[in-house]
């Protein structure tokens, strides 16, 4: 199938290539690179070093024997995305093209409007490209389980059969998100269910869990394959953080009392739902909701879980939680359903102690560069808009 | 009480200095006049004649004797938006600075892109300068109840209990809105949502009905106090333009079968209600919904009572459905809640035929203005980007 990344140079876009390539796939993309601006605008750089776009093309192309069609662009400028789509013909779009953290879009008020404007204009650019280029095209759009919130009753795979006084109907999810990011996800999702209804588009628009992972088998030992992994308070997932700090001798970080459950899947499970999502489109006029993650867990289990693989591997490794930056519910009701990926044949690696245990192992070839750099572990973007370092916290257990 | 009238120049915005100065409040307010250009921009002009806003201006402290704080200006820029609020230190603010038409917004891309962006950024730039300038102040934003689509269960205010597999929550109504400018709306819901929860801002979102009418009692005669009212596809609403179609014998025109609902409301019943929210606030960190409107109607029942009330007038009034150029359901259950207002006081007007006949008294003195203009009358704008003059439709009833 011809599928084309936008935003093939980042932390997912990049592996996701690679995964495509080896399955006979045909790949396209384009990228900025502003997810390299963004962690060098944060005092940061990725811990794992990445290449150039155009070494990376060369090592594709070595690896894979295959030529990706790449331009360099910005997919906020309608033009150039309809002529991408012209040229290239994709039969599926993945669209990874976001400003991709909560933390960020609550700067200040000209971060929030950049994300908004950022990502809200991106998706609608593609959709309208897509109207106009390739009707017949599949989006797959990477949201984020962070658009459902944590509401007290179960999360479906998008939409819920209401009762109310006497009549049925069945609506999307009501979500309560809760960051300017992921704000402008919920807005995303809404305006690629109206294009799949008005202009019968197909799109699944994927409720992703957090990713975890440093590298993916078809990567091999070719460093120009590598992709990126960021540690800071701002591109940071949690659990690369803590590996991150672990392999520095940083105490791991929950914040507040740690009870703040979460959706995660391993780098390479996120390659093989999107594979599937790709290989099984929905029918024209259809919009779809996956919920992408391999299994619950909470902060504070993670933490201990990471403590315990960094120990295994020799660390010293402490936890001690901080004062949250955020503003959010640190302890709650968490039950989303994520039965459609199965279905459709997804299998779970499961075993994330084995994972971390690789990804501690990788990290400590960069020790150097996470230490350079770990002033940008420790988080000082408040919700509130206030920028200060944030305290230690004790968790009343 | 002191209140900032954000789109002052525009059909609700000019009356409703003129009600709120009668009762006592202090006004201040802004534009920049986008109105005038977009119906200019439809190849029209308002019916009802306009002043520019310095004679507006005078005519109001001739009338009312005060003065509007004004400032010109682009709320897009959030400099010139926190400006005004630590100048004019607002207890309430009215936000009716948006873009407003479904149809302008479906036009293309470019015109979708710029009224999310017009829209969004402008609630942004409003949530972040009431943070930073008056996190006291409360915010009566102008939102629309073509945000909640038509489900086929009742609409509540804003909110219901779902109980979904044995567990219950309060969650925000599920919105299917149907257009790009009313996707834009239940963004802005959900933004100021955010923003109440995590700032500790107020807000009264006001999903409000179609409103219409010609005038307020405050202007009394004076020319210079009367508002805009526009019959062009993309900023006439429907009883408005029927009322503009009846006075120059233009056939009435409701789209397809004919049978979509919707709640509807007079000018002076929406000056009440905005009057009635901006007097009784919310908490602090409490965001409520109002749908604002006093009654619900089919748009053939609409045509058939401006039918009989043109005729009694000596009209000519003939009913011919047209295609329609909007992707809705044109016959569907609608039942929405419109308590709260009512619990606080709002007193309905109720007669419609005696508002009606009001509108086509005023509009006759201005029909060789409509005549002017009357291609605007015929829609072109399709929702699936097209754009061609649509043609007669013949309901099967």
């Amino acid at each position: 199938m011809r599928v084309f990344i936008a935003g093939i140079d980042g932390y997912l876009g990049w592996p996701l290539a690679q995964y495509l390539t080896t399955r006979g796939h045909e790949v396209g993309g384009s990228d900025m690179y502003f997810r390299r601006e963004w962690v060098a605008e944060m005092g940061s750089q990725s811990a794992i070093p990445i290449s150039g776009i155009e070494e990376r093309l060369q090592a594709y192309r070595e690896n894979f024997g295959k030529e990706i069609e790449y331009s360099e662009g910005d997919l906020r400028e309608y033009e150039f995305v309809l002529a991408q789509f012209k040229k290239f013909r994709p039969e599926a779009i993945v669209h990874l093209a976001e400003m991709p953290s909560a933390a960020y879009s609550m700067i200040d008020r000209d971060h929030c409007v950049y994300t908004h404007t950022n990502n809200n204009v991106i998706t609608l650019n593609i959709l309208y490209a897509m109207k106009d280029a390739c009707p017949d095209a599949h989006l797959v759009k990477l949201g984020t389980m962070g658009e459902y919130g944590t509401p007290s009753i179960d999360i479906p795979e998008g939409f819920l059969e209401i009762e109310y006084r006497g009549r049925k109907d069945t609506l999307p999810f009501p979500k309560q998100a809760g960051s300017w990011y992921h704000q402008s996800k919920v807005h995303d999702s809404n305006n690629i269910m109206l294009a799949c209804r008005i202009w019968g588009l197909r799109s699944t628009d994927i409720m992703q869990g957090v990713v975890y992972g440093t590298k993916i088998e078809e990567m091999g030992g070719d460093e120009r394959l590598f992709t990126r992994l960021d540690f800071d308070q701002c591109f940071g997932t949690v659990i690369n953080r803590y590996c991150c700090q672990a392999v520095i001798g940083h105490p791991l970080s929950p914040y507040g009392i740690g009870h703040q459950k979460r959706g995660f899947l391993p780098l390479s499970d996120s390659m093989q739902c999107l594979n599937i999502a790709i290989t099984n489109p929905p029918e024209r006029r259809g919009y779809r909701v996956f919920n992408q993650f391999a299994e619950v867990y909470d902060i504070t289990e993670l933490s201990e879980i990471v403590k315990k693989v960094g120990n295994e591997a020799g660390l010293q490794v402490e936890i001690i939680n901080t004062e949250n930056p955020r503003m959010e519910q640190e302890s709650h009701y968490y039950n989303p359903d994520h039965q459609k990926l199965f279905e459709l044949g997804y299998e779970p690696t499961h075993d994330i102690e084995a994972e971390i245990k690789i990804m501690i192992k990788d990290l400590l070839n960069y020790r150097e560069r996470i230490i350079k750099y770990k002033k940008a572990l420790v988080p000082d973007i408040h919700w509130d808009g206030s920028r200060k370092k944030v305290g230690t916290f004790s968790p009343i257990s």
